[in-house]
């Protein structure tokens, strides 16, 4: 829709802001982007918005760094497709008083992550108003010719595996993480993945989603989780196990492998962020962890945040 | 990122909700929609955000009606690409007081338009916060084997044309206006279409949108343009053509095409919401207004709204 002088200022920096890239024919300054798909293929498409107040605060980051992890959750999305991203588009909503430098930033933040993952940013819509900073971002990706990776196919005796390591993320990786999208595209070529999701809600929130659209189960196995060493100097009262299983935003892959290909895995690592085997998935439903000491207990889904009154 | 018990009930319904389309091979419930492009293609990406309080207010327009616009300013955009959509994701921003109902109704407008123009509704994000609705749509479409049109094709000698009646859409058609996909496509098909864009901003601001992409100039016949009924009822100190050049939200069509294609469109209409030669794209830049007596003065670029302080 319409858009102010000041409006079409930023959007035309904006624009010669943006890197040419050979798939993207047409991008910001026309009606919609065109994206070139020169062979027949599998088209991925995610999009998540940030609030101010609710995923971050100008007090506690940056408009760059916001800007950065507005595309870069999206990234991680195409990444747990094992897919690759080729363009966004990102809506903004900037507050009147200051919203040109802050939306300079924020697309300087954006256009930054876009470049160092050769992502094209194809296009916007640049708005004003009497509020919160809003900024939704879109990624169109496509899959490689071995097929997207669905949250949906994992099967009993799978390995469960994760890259990297969890918890603690809120004291600082939420703000400047590399989505796995490499990593992802890396395994993916080296072994069937069967079952994949980041982790953003947090490792049992995530495992559940696997778990409900797999109609499986799962045991997870505490001595095998990959626990950082943020989780480890929290020390706000909550155990670095809690911290491991429930934080969200760790924005690793977890995935499931057939014991076999999982093995592979773990012998040549095609992946230099670290790869561990922190269970297996199971007929009986419902998610348990395997304590130290041998006893199972229940593995809630805990990891979420914000509800409706 | 993580949503609550009661966003992820909203997210079944709206699943639920979801009908399969065969481009589609998955949606809502992964991390990312898949989209299939059987063969090579041009794919096409637009985005649209509606803020409450800028685009809408909830005393003036019903959430079924706000979600279905949502959906609409954006395939008006693929339209005036001459694309056909195929999928769309969106990202809201509730309110946490009354968020679910409101959402879910935002979300029966919104596949209502998409069951209507056959666009799968392919994934989305749902937030809620202390503050007022947003919501944020992003299609994919793809080009027609003609190719895509752009807004930069407009050549001297050029005729400028457009679908439909301007002005006064405030009154009701910027809320139930059916976007003018099949007219786009329909008239691509029937002539070579040089640039091409939806009036969103309003006539005269549209169209040098499209001047100042293809370098070129223009006069506008006063006496050729087809003013609405709602532009003549408005009796609000502004005349029925500064409503209509003026006016945003039109959502029909410009574009600019050879005189020997324009009159073909004209004799053979492949169109049923009328046709008008409106005006020629000159050599010499700017853009003009010729008077009914002959008289020509400067059109300029009026329609914008909201600023930055």
């Amino acid at each position: 829709l319409a858009e102010s002088p000041q409006e079409f200022e930023l959007i035309n920096q904006i624009r010669r802001m943006a890197a040419p890239f050979a798939r993207i024919s047409a991008g910001i300054g026309d009606d919609a982007a065109v994206i070139e798909f020169p062979v027949p293929a599998r088209a991925l498409l995610t999009v998540d918005m940030l609030m101010e107040g609710v995923d971050f605060t100008l007090q506690t980051a940056t408009p760059f760094q916001i800007g950065r992890k507005a595309l870069a959750v999206n990234l991680s999305d195409i990444a747990a497709m094992a897919g690759r991203p080729l363009a966004c588009v990102s809506s903004v909503a900037l507050p009147r008083a200051g919203g040109f430098a802050l939306g300079l930033e924020l697309a300087q933040g954006l256009q930054s992550l876009a470049n160092e993952m050769h992502v094209g940013v194809a296009g916007g819509d640049t708005n004003s108003w009497n509020g919160p900073v809003v900024i939704s971002v879109t990624v169109l990706g496509e899959a490689t010719p071995r097929g997207p990776v669905p949250r949906s196919g994992a099967r009993p005796a799978d390995w469960i595996m994760v890259t990297g390591q969890m918890g603690g993320s809120l004291a600082g990786k939420h703000l400047n993480f590399t989505p796995r999208v490499q990593e992802a595209l890396a395994l993916h070529e080296a072994a069937a993945l069967h079952a994949m999701i980041d982790i953003s809600d947090g490792l049992a929130a995530d495992l559940h989603h696997i778990l409900k659209e797999s109609g499986a189960g799962a045991v997870i196995e505490e001595a095998a989780l990959p626990i950082s060493a943020a989780a480890f100097a929290a020390r706000d009262g909550r155990t670095p196990l809690e911290h491991a299983l429930e934080d969200g935003e760790d924005f690793e892959l977890l995935f499931t492998v057939s014991a076999e290909e999982g093995r592979k895995l773990l012998e040549h690592p095609p992946v230099a962020v670290g790869l561990s085997r922190i269970g297996e998935i199971t007929v009986e439903p419902g998610c348990r962890l395997k304590r130290r000491d041998g006893r199972e207990e229940p593995l809630p889904p805990r990891g979420w945040r914000h509800a409706f009154e």
